[in-house]
């Protein structure tokens, strides 16, 4: 009997202290809510909007969270997933897999995750485990390009990142992860082959979860795409330096993709990734607000995002109908936050 | 805009130390694996087979769990689920929604559920919560027939169970039952009225989690859908003596409907329960070892399997589609059980 290969889309949910720094990042409009941000999204995504998180997140200027682009082809498509708790900080009601992973440190602290090397581990293992042809990977976690920043130059890797801001912080990020280094007794370049070392100083509990379902996925012959932009760019450079050399998809936006800063192509072209680039054409609506937004530079990427439209694209879904999808979950989300919880 | 009604079905797993008490369970051929069977039915419900599980849940006489069964009219049908650790005592590679729940106790003890309260108030929560505009509950946990006798006779409830063993040990059950009530300093009937009290002292974590989905599920007009024999028999008394006069359907297999030790159709009666039973038909395919152990008496139902079919009879699916599906997942899951892991 020949089977159906099976995809599963794991989204890996968690948290870093280094959110916290001011200016660092756009995921939810209050910074007292950021840590509620990957919990909302791991709802939205599973449910299609929140359920118990107390927030919708969006930017400071009312940019929507990408778990609804996500989830708006996630409605058009239909597909596997899981969420896997990366280091959540706050209750969600999306249903996780335990990786026993904790809430990140911030970066500039000598030690950034303390159980690196365990939550590897498990992800790993996991991701051996899972009986699936492909694993489709994306994260959600706020200052998440900060510590993506701080593990490539870690590794020695190019460093160029992307945001969630239109402006994008660089300067900051680079003083953050300066100090972060500084903290750690490390050079640029220190943890070269030591890819959980370098999650442990200048990572977060995402990257390890998410290297270690990648690393696991492709021991076993699974087919891994990297959902996501710079994020899943520094999980690829993990993976390089965890010694594996199989072929490896990076699947990211057009937003991604068009930001000079973040470098996306020459990341990809270093670590030998099959990069693909999906446009949801925001342009054809520009006047909704969530699109607008998109398309002023907002968010870019995030909760797989770029590896959700890929998916859409790959089965015939026209990007007409995800932004319909779009529109409708936009409408459900804002619904919600305006109703009392 | 018109929205499709959504389903959503909800498995609540856990365990109870009454499950060890000689004699009790056929959920797991070995007594030491016992605490397995649980975490293995959520893989095998969300995945199609056991992932971290060290153990395919089996009766000492080879009978598949009814997570089979399950996944087999999942296979056929898709539809949307999550898992509720309801006191789980093994890791488990499935997501899970946490709602605070601890293993239970030996219902022998004074206190079989020390968290019933808490546990009762989050899965009343998440029942309020879920976006859903239909709810199908059911459980996996080894020795719940006996928790379930002790929740009835506490309640002052018709107190026939059914059993996953061919021949019913209602007499050994009884006598635990006996043996709760004693040590609870209670009389049947003595908590009429206070059902998370009745958990407390009587009934296993499984219990307490969808009593409470059931309850807050009901709070917010989501229609409830009660998929299993008498433990959810136990949990709509639970939803009655918590007050709860709603309508609420019981959709249980016609193996269970048929053994008169478990007197289903009685306790639905007692509760107002709208009963649904469907019969798989296992006749047609009586050379198939999983089919001809049912068609024996094992097993019975268990993991939604009742309300599985109901589901399947509701699209228009074929039973015979279900049984091929059968097939399918029983080959994979027993492949799986011989591989080394």
């Amino acid at each position: 009997m020949t089977r159906t290969p099976r995809t599963l889309f794991a989204l890996a949910a968690g948290t870093t202290r280094t959110a916290g720094i001011d200016g660092i990042s756009a995921a939810g409009a209050d910074p007292a809510l950021l840590s509620h941000t990957p919990s909302a999204d791991a709802e939205i995504f599973e449910y299609g909007h929140p359920v118990r998180s107390p927030v919708v997140p969006v930017s400071p200027t009312g940019c929507p969270t990408p778990a609804v682009v996500t989830r708006a082809v996630r409605d058009c498509l239909g597909f596997d997933s899981i969420v896997v708790d990366a280091g959540l900080a706050e209750p969600t009601g999306a249903p996780t897999v335990d990786v026993d992973a904790a809430p990140g440190a911030d970066v500039r602290e000598a030690v950034a995750v303390a159980d690196a090397e365990r939550t590897f581990a498990n992800a790993r293992r996991l991701g051996t485990e899972l009986p699936v042809d492909r694993l489709v990977l994306g994260e959600t976690i706020p200052g998440g390009t900060t510590t993506a920043m701080g593990v490539l130059a870690a590794l020695g890797e190019r460093r160029e990142v992307s945001s969630s801001l239109p402006e994008n912080p660089l300067a900051l990020k680079r003083d953050v992860v300066r100090a972060g280094l500084e903290a750690s007794g490390l050079d640029p370049g220190g943890l070269a082959g030591q890819p959980t070392e370098a999650v442990r100083r200048m990572g977060d509990p995402v990257l390890a979860t998410l290297s270690g379902l990648a690393v696991g996925a492709l021991e076993a012959d699974t087919d891994v795409v990297l959902a996501g932009g710079t994020q899943l760019a520094a999980v690829a450079a993990l993976v390089r330096h965890a010694g594996r050399n199989d072929s490896l998809a990076l699947a990211t936006t057009s937003f991604v993709a068009d930001d000079e800063s973040a470098g996306i192509r020459d990341l990809a072209a270093d670590l030998a990734l099959d990069l693909t680039v999906t446009d949801p054409g925001f342009e054809a609506n520009e006047s909704h607000p969530a699109m607008a937004a998109y398309r002023a530079g907002e968010a870019k990427e995030g909760v797989g995002m770029g590896g959700a439209l890929a998916l859409a694209d790959e089965a015939g879904v026209e990007m007409a109908a995800v932004r319909d999808a779009l529109v409708s979950v936009y409408d459900r989300v804002t619904e919600t936050a305006e109703e009392p919880r």
